[in-house]
């Protein structure tokens, strides 16, 4: 069978095909992306429902010219196979291979780069502008979800949009769901929308009816007539996007291409900012993704007959250790609440839901909102815990530190997928949180060597009065057996795992297994380390940090996390302000954005694995300045 | 004369008044911090509009088992006044004195603590939930200004509220400005609402109307009578709350106690999330305030009688340094736009904005916003230049980080009021950017060590392809005339200032005038020191500072930041990458919140002045490890 797709090489070749060959088009492709991401994972609802989207945006502007600013980026797998990427699509998401998300280094295509979301509004508005003042013509449109337009980010582009009034096209992707199905306002908003289509039909006809009315009196004719504002309050839908200075069309059908193209070309001659509002289905065209788009919002490898996951293991990860210690803390103190930003699954938080859904708060994709929040509740005697992402924390840096930390409040901040995550890349890597939160005051803050500690961590947290946070990396945990008894670890304190006369390795979280291999292999070659599960980022705990290094000739710091600022930096404080001499190696990440990749190889190109440590250490040995002379040595091992 | 005032220890003594001696109560209230504030300075215009609402709301409502939530805080005065701060007022933001802000530590009547935008109806928000929780009465009321609720965070406590309906408070205190006047589509929506007042009068005779049509068809009635929506569509104003989830009511005037406690006490029963709309003058009843709002949003000490400032001083601040050369340097390069978040005046580009008002971009208090709308402009070749204060940075961390630098686009961020503010305290001062900045890959860090240098600092950082971000002091410069032709510094090339054999003093932006001075004490003792101006945090100098350290025996950095990894911590970490094993001090800003209280007070008191350098670095050179005597060593001084 010919396949249209084997000759789109460019959106050009896309705006050669009649109107009536694109559907056909739009099933090559959807099959196309689940036989690709059935085998490489990746981000497949969004993609399916914004299929018929791309291909009618692509035919009715001039792309790339015309520019596409993709909210978020999950939904953007079409547009890069339509764009020149199809064979590169193959190795979507590998190492090497293009990214999962737009970005601009890939193609002349990807207008901005994303991964984050609710950005695209303030992006595309910031190019309108540009454009403006270059006196050039080109269109620029934003295609953004509702879960992201519910984001304060999103409010505060459309609210500037609105006042500029340049040129600008929103188009608003509405499949009711961010990654969970939605919560807030603006979203029932929305849905009143899409329900009340039927009495659109009226609207016209009421407005016949207002101007005849013969005895409609003096007064209400003449605001009726003359009101711009009310007459839009009277017959137009999405009251709200008026209110910003959006002219709203809408609701239309996503999925009937000829219709979209219609819509779109009557849109793209209107001046100042249109919003069209879309309605899609998330995994629309794969019964799997239809049925469960939250399980398919971002999925490994999974058979495609039946979308069930390729592999299965048993051992549980560091969010369902956390979802189900929580849960069962929770029973015992009434006082714990859960928050989420949007990510009741991605942070384990499901069972928590089901039981206590009265102390259960997803606020939807807005973590400034959450935090404070959180601290409105804590300071009326909960004791709030707030799992959001590493890289996600990022968005509330100012209520962490302003609203939760300067008031002291006990809070237990979450950070799950900290460190590398792997294949959704620099966008989503968790590799700053050690950096930004460890110079705010009142802030404890662990990361734990397994899924075990976690557990104690966890209620270690919640029996303190202050702010903490705990990061753990996404993934498995070591398969470790989970103690039923929970233990409060003192605060500051690190754990001595061994002891040994040469080398300290001073490891946290992640690392501090990778660092006991480590030391085993060096053990063998007489090369004799003390290892540390530092347990805190902070408080360190210093009296321990000091005596060791005056009992080793060097000291290694290991960490997933920038070295900027880092965790080792932490202690090359602590050991300064001491006046220890030891010399410090730091193992980390260095001072660039980390592309995306497997955790395991992104791990070992970075030397913060197991192989790195041991390579590391080993060349300390020999360095004549740390003196340590293993052959000699070993006579005391 | 008898004083009302005087008589007035807690909001009880209060409600024992009449409602007809409550204005003689505002306007000794008026009186009082007219008079208190123009010796201390402080935020006047805000608190002098909100004057009749505080105490309508004290009047109606259970304080302190009620909860007044107060947005940004600087309303906030005739609220501590009433509620037993009268005498304290006097030291108002003086060191040990009350905070200009809301502060739980001070009163049961302050229910949050506050300084930045935007967080009030997130905390009610929390304190409203919890209560429910405890299953518990009482009422929790956020008052927030119509510039704080164009940031995005509002919006998301406002979408949020609407979703869970919980009985919730929002007193929209609108005077049409934030500090400066409005910006946004909103804004200019909330303006339509007080113009179109009039047309409310005739929404009942209209219903009246609608429904008593003869001849309007089956169709539109139906709907009409039928849509809950389609009425409140036609009826009131405020559409955007009700899309929200809001009840609106208003708008009402402000300044008429009566009324509103009439309106007050009619909103405290009704259910769910209300939106009270009301109607202030900034600086209301103090002629120069209301003529010029902008400057008596936040003043130094002034003439009450004239309102011009006591004291007067022709050195140009760093903010006028700044916004004089980035207009010279846009009269060449039209590339350069300029970005503020609602603080034209305050980051010194009023002479921008009248010069190239095309090119200039008030975005409000949107800063999250204000960040990628710059990223967007910058992909399409322009220069932007974002001036926010070190401390509202925060609100945008996530947007410097993942929009700006992973895309490493050339924009500049002007970080105004880095290091201790003074007088606002520890909400406002900028003690965090070194630390979280830094951290950040792609991003060049510079801050001068004067007003002369700021000039070519900022001519530097528009000749890079790459994100720079330039910190400076609030306040004075150092009164240094200023170069005529500006030149580019090499990136990352320390100045070194002066050179000396016994100890480097490693200082960067406005700690190295300091350290010049103490290095010239220190020299009469014998002393002699290395005086580096760093200018660069990112990237560090490494080869000089290497050499130095090899040639000195201690080194101390000093910086105008917390110690946690900040500028002596990147010291450190370059000195330990490459071996040295100088002993090092690091002064700066301890693991706290810093206190309110005069810059150089507060600089003296954490020892990064000249004589905290001085003394630190005389400790240095007796410390036997350094074995520095300076005795012997005059001989070669």
């Amino acid at each position: 069978m010919t396949m249209l797709l084997d000759n789109i090489h460019t959106p050009d070749d896309v705006r050669k095909l009649s109107i009536g060959e694109l559907p056909q088009l739009a099933q090559e492709l959807r099959r196309f992306i689940i036989d690709t991401v059935s085998q490489t994972g990746g981000h497949i609802a969004a993609s399916l429902g914004a299929i018929e989207l791309t291909i009618a945006l692509h035919y009715v502007f001039n792309t790339p010219k015309d520019k596409l600013v993709w909210d978020v980026g999950h939904q953007s797998y079409a547009h890069k196979i339509l764009t020149g990427r199809k064979e590169a699509f193959k190795n979507l998401r590998q190492h090497g291979g293009i990214s999962g998300f737009p970005k601009r280094e890939e193609s002349p295509y990807d207008a901005f780069n994303v991964g984050h979301s609710s950005t695209s509004i303030s992006a595309a508005l910031g190019m309108a502008q540009a454009r403006c003042l270059k006196g050039e013509q080109y269109k620029v449109i934003s295609i953004i979800g509702d879960g992201s337009l519910m984001a304060g980010m999103a409010f505060e582009g459309m609210n500037y949009a609105g006042h500029i009034k340049k040129d600008l096209i929103v188009i608003l992707n509405d499949n009711e769901m961010s990654i969970s199905p939605n919560v807030g306002a603006l979203s029932s908003s929305l849905s009143r929308i899409i329900s009340g289509h039927a009495y659109n039909k009226f609207r016209e006809e009421l407005k016949t009816i207002l101007q005849n009315i013969p005895g409609i009196g003096k007064s209400a004719y003449r605001v009726a007539r003359h009101s711009e504002d009310f007459f839009k309050g009277l017959f137009v839908p999405g009251l709200l996007f008026d209110e910003l200075g959006f002219r709203y069309i809408g609701p239309v059908l996503g999925h009937k291409i000829e219709l979209l193209i219609q819509d779109l070309k009557n849109i793209k001659n209107l001046n100042g900012p249109i919003l069209l509002h879309v309605i899609t289905k998330k995994g629309k065209g794969y019964e799997p993704a239809e049925n469960d788009p939250t399980y398919f919002h971002g999925v490994g490898p999974f058979n495609k007959e039946t979308g069930k996951p390729v592999s299965h293991t048993s051992t549980a990860t560091y969010t369902e250790v956390f979802g189900n210690t929580l849960t069962k803390l929770a029973e015992e103190n009434p006082k714990i609440v859960a928050i989420t930003a949007g990510m009741t699954t991605g942070t384990g938080l499901e069972r928590f839901e089901q039981n206590f859904s009265d102390r259960f708060f997803d606020v939807g994709i807005a973590e400034q909102h959450a935090i404070t929040f959180a601290a409105g509740m804590a300071t009326e005697g909960y004791h709030p815990v707030a799992a959001i992402y590493s890289t996600f924390l990022q968005r509330s840096y100012d209520q962490v530190l302003h609203d939760v930390c300067m008031q002291d409040l006990p809070i237990v901040f979450i950070l799950d997928r900290a460190g590398i995550v792997g294949e959704d890349g620099p966008t989503h890597h968790g590799l700053f949180d050690i950096s930004y939160l460890r110079p705010i005051p009142n802030l404890i803050f662990m990361a734990p060597k397994d899924e075990n500690e976690l557990q104690h961590m966890l209620y270690t947290a919640l029996q303190q009065s202050h702010p903490v946070a705990i990061r753990y990396p996404r993934g498995k945990g070591f398969g470790v057996p989970l103690d039923q008894k929970l233990n409060t670890i003192a605060t500051g304190q690190a754990e001595i795992i061994k002891q040994g006369e040469h080398i300290a390795l001073w490891a946290i979280g992640s690392t501090v297994y990778p660092a006991i291999d480590a030391s085993e292999r060096l053990a063998s070659e007489g090369i004799h380390c003390t290892v540390v599960n530092s347990r805190f980022i902070k408080p360190l705990d210093d009296e321990t940090l000091v005596h060791i290094a005056k009992n080793v000739k060097a000291l290694i710091t290991v960490e997933e996390n920038v070295l900027q600022a880092g965790f080792g930096t932490a202690v090359l404080e602590t050991l300064h302000s001491h006046g220890s001499v030891v010399p410090v190696c730091c193992l980390g990440i260095p001072d660039v954005f980390v592309e995306h990749g497997p955790q395991k190889m992104l791990r070992a190109k970075y030397g913060i694995d197991a192989d790195g440590i041991y390579s590391t250490a080993k060349k300390i040995a020999h360095d004549s300045r740390v003196g340590i002379d293993p052959k000699k040595n070993t006579a005391f091992g």
